[in-house]
């Protein structure tokens, strides 16, 4: 089966999806049956492409890896139109599927929720790794999927493409989530762990993750809780049934936690992790973020470096844990490829 | 969408499946649009029935647990058979689907692998949570379920309902999985977990596990490593593209782990645990099960207790990893619904 697909935005995830369609595309025919034209680009800062016929992925990486503009891929053909702003894109191309891979602006949410609107609307499916949508409007997003017959895919907003909702949607399914407890931030889980394993201070651990291109320049996001916040909305939104606004999650980060007090917790068997957390409790959702002492026996207390995990409480499993990568191109890449891959499996039936 | 379903052997795992059935069936019905009728039941010591128009599971489920014969089950009607072989059972059954729920036989894998023969042949899909014929005859059955456009599926013969293939099959599809290794059984974890935490000799744990029901009187199969081994095995030729015999695979049980090695070990900052592992290198698979010693960063070290982990190489995605229950009635008798489910979505479509 044969998948046309645009790409809103080509930063470092959409390079990372058409690296993998790329090497994995004889396999992906051959085993799964799938097979993929990328027919359009847009991107506010690298320019468009639309091509029907599908583009030559190791064109357009050249292209983008010498920083070009994807005004400059070799092709041209009647067909090809240059300089579209991405409404305008998924206004006119046939892509089936859209994936919006603009940056995340957990604030406003935009302009990501208003091309994932437009690309519902115009009756494509819509997979994104970006947590403004999923966190600031999964329930009106999912509806507006549903209501034209079509899927509206989150799994890279969590744990890039270590499986989240793909595990509980199948794996899973049948059982209800009470709660889910995880370590959701790479940087925060990296700077912890360098403190307690290499005896850093914290200044110090945060300079070696930015250094590493772990943290960034301003890591407010990541040290004091916000991405993490993020993830444990979109968490409830869709397992624990929601609604849960980014205001109802109270929120610490890890900037005050010392040397000294990582160094106490370990004499005492403890480890300090950045925890994001929400339960549901009748109706009502309660969820937090903040700097926790696990017991080592704890399956997320073993859980270093910038590694993610994540634990669900259900009813018939009892606790169910997955760890696995948290960021990365390839990682957030595969994201995408395993959200389009579930709407083919549902196609194919 | 309703399914009519015929169980062979209903044991634990059967009578977890029921219960399971009986507590969520409007939930399956309202959220999944699932439907099931168990339409007959055949086994070996407990009798048969067969009710077109589906049982009455708290009926049944009473009868068995006073230790009774399903031929006391209260309805009757003009057609209902009683006293029928598995074989007969699933000859005249009009299920769609039966659950082969009948106890391991590793050496032989019989009768399971017969009654899973005669039910894809007669166009059914088959589920199991039976290690012997999985492990002996993966590939046979599943050529033999594909010729007959059915299912094989076997999600409960690794970890229970622990998603084991369903994780890969959706969450991780376009990954090559490149090595499998986990902490594969209960018993010997619990056991290796006391003895570290609780400083217990091994005899003294393992006699504790048995107290606790976690290990058989006869405590070979868990403690040499047999159970593992088919579990290895089952995962190489599921995941890793097999085939890989039983006698391919080397094993070492925990038997002659005393509490000085663990102590020891733990003083160098490692941890004991039996290790089923599986490598494919070119075309070869290498396998293997023996205790290893861990170092405590290690996602599997902090798998304490009966529970069972498992990690996954990949080519995308790195290490990920998945921990949860290894046995159970409920656990178990999930891995039957989810495999049901599998197949229900796959209808769907």
């Amino acid at each position: 089966m044969e998948y046309g697909i645009g790409l809103v935005g080509c930063g470092t995830v959409g390079q990372g999806f058409l690296e993998i369609l790329h090497r994995k595309g004889d396999y992906l025919r051959d085993v799964l049956d799938f097979e993929a034209r990328v027919v359009a680009i847009s991107d506010k800062h690298k320019g468009s492409l639309m091509v029907p016929e599908g583009i030559d992925i190791p064109a357009v990486l050249g292209v983008l890896s010498r920083g070009g503009n994807l005004a400059e891929y070799p092709k041209s053909g009647p067909d090809r139109a240059e300089a579209l702003d991405p409404l305008d894109m998924i206004e006119g191309t046939e892509a089936d599927i859209i994936a919006e891979l603009t940056y995340t602006d957990i604030k406003t949410a935009e302009p990501a929720t208003s091309y994932i609107r437009k690309a519902l609307r115009m009756g494509k499916h819509v997979v994104t790794s970006n947590k403004g949508p999923a966190a600031l409007h999964y329930r009106e997003l999912r509806d507006l999927a549903r209501k034209n017959d079509r899927q509206f895919r989150i799994e890279g907003t969590v744990m890039s493409g270590t499986p989240v909702f793909h595990l509980v949607e199948s794996g899973l399914a049948g059982n209800e989530i009470r709660e889910v407890k995880g370590i959701l931030n790479g940087t925060t889980n990296f700077i912890l762990s360098k403190m307690e394993t290499d005896g850093m201070e914290y200044v110090d651990a945060l300079a070696l993750a930015q250094k590493l291109g772990y943290a960034e320049a301003d890591p407010t996001a990541d040290v004091e809780g916000f991405d993490a916040l993020a993830k444990i909305v979109i968490l409830s939104n869709v397992l624990l049934g929601g609604p849960l606004g980014t205001d109802e999650v109270s929120r610490t980060g890890i900037s005050a936690i010392t040397k000294a007090d990582v160094d106490a917790a370990r004499a005492d068997g403890f480890r300090y992790k950045l925890i994001g957390r929400a339960k549901k409790d009748g109706g009502k959702i309660t969820a937090g973020v903040s700097p926790q002492k696990l017991p080592l026996s704890d399956p997320l207390a073993g859980v270093m470096g910038a590694r993610n995990a994540l634990s669900f409480e259900t009813d018939l499993m009892g606790q169910v844990t997955v760890q696995g990568a948290g960021a990365g191109k390839i990682e957030t890449g595969f994201s995408i490829l395993s959200d389009i891959l579930a709407i083919h499996n549902c196609r194919r039936g």
